[in-house]
């Protein structure tokens, strides 16, 4: 039987946000590969070696998944959310492109998931029902002059947006310098919602109006959602507001 | 036993593209309310009443399901793809607002879905592995200058950029105008991925350089996705080639 490799999306946490067809490539794997919480999350069976790795490995990782796959194995590397919004499936392609060219032979394929901003928007309502950006907050790959020069130009764009990876012990500044450029550039009480472990028994949500966020609000198990100038709140009695952007702009 | 409204996400097409957690919200739901093509994916079976409507309805739709709501249904209101991504739920939530007042008192959920440009990227490799935005292209809703306003401000942003609604019969020009300003915009040979019916039989991906891309490469099954400047091709004997995104810029 010939190898693969399935780069799969597990969603934010709870099971029943795991697509069919991630959990029958699960059922058909020899071998699962990922940072340890991700890995954590598949059931043990005979058959079934589970490569647990911790953070910041993403090549690593990626080039064992593949030399695995190239002698026979069948191969799930598995991302929280969805594999290809700041996960594992980039890694993987770039594993391939500076690898052996065999390497362009395997069977390669992204499984979609749901990914944090789509769970966390749908327990807040609807923040991101008109056109939004998706920004990693990170700035270990990316210089933060493109990061503070990208939420300028969102904000000017008058996009939602939906930040992954808003703040680590390692780069608590990060997050205080982005709500300060968002306060300015935005200008407004617009709401920002913080959902934390979305779909998991520790989930929080909370939503504030921009000018009272602040970075503790947000760690690393947080999406952050700031609303466009539009994005509006529904109040409801005894019960959290919704948030919501509506689909339309009059002319 | 009181009503509910669960807006679910189908996802793209195929069903093993749909959570558990939609397929466990349709088997308990009394009526089901979408647009046809939508509708006409729930299994029929006793006790369940479909009702189907034509496109651009969603708000008689959306007070139909809480009406419905109200008097004791649960009723689950489909989209394609994810619900809170240019779907149903704004439209819901619109009713919600201007809707007389104990509609806020009903449990209305959202349920998270597989959107297209996660399918469509997942097909292609990982174009959205770094910062994108999702535009929705239709003028339906809002004017052409906000539109043409955001592909520049995303290029110069240097975002991926996926594509709804890219083209219809009734708006055949707006797709030709977004193409001529993000070549413009651009300035170089990005690659464009036009992906259509994902995840069904009808199953088309192409991919092209910017200044190639024509309007006819879309319809309005067709999800386009543009890369960032920074998008690569891994070229693959006998396959298309593989477009992804890498993860970082280097400061």
């Amino acid at each position: 039987m010939s190898g693969w490799v399935k780069i799969a999306g597990l969603g934010p946490g709870a099971e029943a946000l795991v697509t069919p067809e991630v959990s029958a490539a699960l059922a058909e794997a020899t071998d699962v590969v990922g940072y340890i919480p991700y890995v954590a999350r598949v059931a043990e069976r005979p058959g079934l070696t589970l490569h647990a790795s911790d953070n910041r490995v993403e090549l690593d990782r990626s080039r064992h998944a593949l030399e695995m796959a190239a002698e026979g194995r069948r191969v799930v590397v598995v991302s929280s959310g969805d594999p290809g919004v700041f996960a594992m499936a980039a890694a993987v392609f770039e594993a391939v492109e500076a690898g052996p060219s065999d390497w362009r032979a395997l069977e390669i394929e992204v499984l979609p998931g749901i990914t944090a901003m789509l769970a966390a928007a749908a327990r807040a309502g609807a923040p991101l029902g008109h056109d939004f950006c998706a920004i990693n907050l990170s700035d270990n790959l990316k210089p933060w002059a493109v990061i503070e020069r990208r939420l300028r130009l969102a904000a000017e764009a008058d996009f939602a947006m939906a930040f992954y990876n808003p703040r680590s012990k390692s780069r608590p500044e990060g997050f205080a310098r982005a709500l300060v450029v968002l306060t300015e550039a935005c200008g407004d009480d617009r709401p920002v919602l913080f959902a934390r472990a979305v779909s998991t028994p520790e989930e929080e949500l909370r939503v504030v109006p921009l000018p009272e966020a602040t970075p503790e609000m947000a760690d690393m198990r947080t999406m952050v959602i700031l609303g466009s100038s539009r994005t509006r709140l529904i109040e409801r009695p005894g019960r959290a507001p919704i948030v919501y952007t509506p689909r339309g702009i009059d002319p």
